[in-house]
């Protein structure tokens, strides 16, 4: 968004906007005030006892936003999923947005919010962005206070019988901070618990998240959260949250955080956002229960998946849908020429640049999200996000490559004009949800092997050639079957940034091995992820983080978030 | 409480007490429905325009509730409170409630809630209890980034030079973790921080606590919060927040935690509950700002000071009324029967039975904090929190006890009762204040020496021989004095049990010499804490905590919870 910071920036857009009370968004989508527990006047959280009326009504129509892999270009696809929303309103369809949360510690860090941009964002951003409805506080507790039950039992005498160098479950916080990733916990003599290796992950990334956002009502939730495995006794047998007896305890400290949040766009689209599970170590989509409210609140709802279609769509429609079963109606896969570029080869500072040879190249990235997404049964209609630097021929050149693939195709500019910004891809889609066909169908079934499930993504996704496992991964397996886990989903823990397993392959790289160095089990989630490469569960800050610019007036207004 | 328990839990008689909805409590007492940020139905946030508005109001009178040193018999300080304040409202006075909110350290760990008991208390205690409106949390995310802001400078180059071996912040969770005490982080190599031994506090030990609890407004928020100090270089110097540059981005992580937060009693009186730093480590009282908030808004405010006489009301009239200008009317002493037999000798299962002469020996623990409140300049009234077990005669010797030391006394049963308890309590103490003369002063000047302010605290408010300072103290005042900070007031950390630094001394010890091991500047709250013995600021999880016991059922309604 570079260029355009001369214009206005995002928190200043938001803070001019004018919002609505939430009690009055709520009503348009026929919720009463008692439907809510407020959180002052802008955001609010359905009650349980509103999500129980809605599960007798029917259902309206799910699109899912996804992207080609991501570029340090940018894509916009939250601030496409808002705009888009937008745009159907505008044009007269009941449509809700649902998002996922963002965590703080991106917002501590680097300069970029998760609430969309310029006119198409979701608001009060600077609530959304910082400790929002306390759902990560939430759930960073329950991480929490998981972790320091497992030391205090290994305190007490260890009735389970657990190994102190097999405990896999990590403590967790809301942050950047790199100097958590290994510690050693438990020092300082026997009052002080039992020293052993430990380490924090960042809370999006805590299986906690995922499973708040897989489960469908409380009673699921307190079901998963019993399945989570912690540890392994001396036995190596798995040792559960249900073992220790403290599922009641965790589901009591999420019982609020388990509801989702409703918010509104700047053009007072109602939002439910909702959770935020890691793309990576997790299924990166906002919960179920979100999803699910909003289909049952409006006719449509506009909902997204991180980081690009092979790791995000790949598990909306693997993880989530098949979980939850939610049917996505269409797909629409955010691209910008710039980033298309890239793709291409051409380097961050030389984007400004008409460069139709990358952009030609790089639409082989762009090609291939189309090509799987189609293999999944479901139409896809190509958003480009435009960019002030897009010259009239990269633009030809783009619309004529889709016109080709026979991908329908709509230029978008919601950053700069809102819903307006998105009615032509609007009613793109429209048509496509009305005309094309829609015979959505797993690529993988879950009776499969984990290999088998494993190398299906890698072949029919990412485009590779097959799928080495390490020894550790191989022996793994063994145990999973013995534990009954081979029925579980998979969820590819890979580089957001390639196709394949080295960030640096952009475009639309082939002939590749992915190979799969270990597995980690999130039963409660469901599903063992398959980590590829190095997997980061807690990031760093960088040299100069964006907490050096906040700062609150003395009213109480955010300074310098974005 | 464990002969009530035949009758009914406080959660029981709490979830079958009928709350009015927030905005109705908030017009009792003046305040439009604008004037509030709701948290669902039954708790709000006090907005920054609302407390601009009360600025110019003229206070009520304050009422300060403290103890004599605990015991395991319990006491019953907050129940009290709670009751004291139905009292007053039932006999036509305008009154207001003031408390610490609860950590959920041992909420998780040791059975028994901070919101009284019985027909005294403030509800919802089950949100008041678990994360309430998020303010534990946004101060635990506060001191986290904090803390994650000084590795990543260490990382990135360490322009300030701090010395690795000298950073004194640490970092925090709002659970029992003993296994965190002491640990060692920034393991696995250069790409994963500084390696350095640290440790981790409860978050009602952060100094954020202590710094949030004593600021007037955002502005001395952040003022304070720059000067804190988290380090010393390599020439020894202290490290500061501002030095580092991100006090605005602490501010803007508690911008609403700093907002007090309102709820009700069972008998609907307005209790703003907000802020709760420990009473060792720090002052142990609730915000400034939610006091004075509540004089403005009410004719009195009834509020409490943590652990006993010694450490909360020493510290509430010694720090916090010395920092906020607050001038309490009188001071209400709770004490029990059986907790006076306890410091009288008798063994807790053996508290039932009637001791006449222990109770006269445990009575000078109780002579001693009048005589204390006496030396402050201010009226004291004694309240006995009535138990079934007390015998006619215990009663009456108390009575007459007291009267010999011409303290006003007066029985309650406010946990049986409920405000009806406690009328008798509130009639005594407002001829107290009508008629006793209130010459409200310090017992030391701040420029007084550290030294000599730590033995005006020992030889007057525990009636102490001397006190010794370690070789490591000692070295300490030399750098305060070149610091500059010597004319701040001290924090004294001592056993909560007893008069003296041992725990084992009960009653009225005499004669004893206080060891002052450590002392430990908190320069963003204002004071020097004085350590003497082991402090713990993270406790441990007992062998069976009482999250084993807390659940939730499929309505979301808690279970277990107390």
């Amino acid at each position: 968004m570079v260029l355009k910071t001369a214009v206005k920036s995002d928190i200043e857009i938001a803070q001019e906007s004018k919002m609505k009370p939430i009690v009055e968004i709520a009503k348009k989508i026929g919720l009463e005030e008692d439907d809510l527990e407020l959180f002052g006047k802008y955001k609010a959280k359905l009650s349980n006892e509103a999500l129980a009326k809605l599960k007798t009504k029917e259902s309206g129509k799910i699109i899912l936003v996804t992207s080609i892999n991501p570029t340090p270009a940018g894509e916009g696809k939250s601030t496409v999923t808002v705009g888009l929303a937008d745009a159907f309103n505008r044009i007269g369809k009941k449509t809700m947005i649902a998002l996922r949360e963002p965590s703080l510690g991106p917002t501590m860090g680097i300069k970029g919010g998760a609430t969309g941009g310029g006119f198409s964002q979701v608001l009060p951003m600077e609530d959304i962005n910082l400790h929002f409805t306390g759902d990560l506080h939430a759930i960073t507790t329950a991480n929490n206070a998981l972790a320091a039950l497992i030391d205090n039992h290994l305190q007490q005498g260890n009735e389970l019988n657990i190994d102190q160098r097999r405990i896999v479950w990590k403590r967790a916080v809301d942050l950047n901070d790199r100097a958590l990733r290994k510690v050693i916990i438990g020092l300082g003599g026997p009052l002080q618990g039992v020293p052993r290796e430990d380490g924090f992950d960042i809370t999006v990334a805590s299986e906690i998240m995922a499973v708040l956002c897989l489960a469908t009502d409380l009673k699921d939730l307190k079901l998963r959260l019993s399945r989570m495995v912690v540890a392994y006794n001396y036995h190596k047998e798995p040792v559960t949250v249900g073992d220790l007896g403290v599922e009641g305890a965790l589901t009591l400290l999420l019982k609020d955080a388990v509801k989702p949040n409703l918010v509104q766009t700047i053009e007072h689209t109602p939002a439910l956002i909702h959770g935020g599970p890691f793309a990576n170590i997790a299924h990166g989509c906002n919960s179920v229960i979100a999803t699910q409210a909003a289909a049952k609140l409006a006719d449509y709802v506009i909902t997204e998946a991180g980081f690009g279609a092979d790791l995000g769509a790949e598990k909306f429609l693997h993880i989530k849908s098949r979980s939850a079963g939610i049917k996505p109606e269409a797909v629409v896969i955010v691209a910008t020429i710039r980033a298309l570029k890239m793709h291409g080869g051409v380097p961050k500072n030389e984007l400004a640049k008409e460069n139709i040879s990358s952009l030609t190249l790089g639409f082989a990235n762009l090609k291939k999200h189309i090509e799987t997404i189609n293999s999944f049964g479901l139409p896809v209609v190509v958003a480009i996000n435009k960019f002030i630097t897009d010259t009239e021929l990269e633009v030809k050149t783009l619309l004529d490559m889709c016109e080709k693939e026979n991908v329908p195709v709509s230029l978008t500019e919601v950053w700069e004009k809102g819903g307006a910004g998105g009615i032509e891809l609007a009613e793109t889609l429209l048509a496509v949800i009305d005309s094309r066909e829609n015979n959505f169908k797993s690529l993988y079934d879950l009776s499969d092997s984990i290999e088998q499930k494993v190398r299906t993504i890698v072949q029919k996704v990412y485009g590779g050639k097959d799928v080495e496992f390490s020894s550790k991964a191989k022996k793994q397996l063994i145990d999973f079957e013995k534990f009954g886990w081979s029925h579980l989903a998979v969820c590819m823990a890979k580089s957001q940034y390639s196709l394949s397993d080295d960030p640096g392959k952009l475009g639309r790289p082939s002939d590749f091995v992915v190979t799969v160095r270990e597995f980690k089990p999130s039963i409660g989630a469901g599903f063992i992820v398959a980590l590829t490469g190095d997997v980061m569960t807690m990031p760093g800050l960088p040299k100069k983080p964006s907490a050096l610019n906040m700062d609150v007036d003395e009213d109480g207004n955010a300074i310098g978030l974005f």
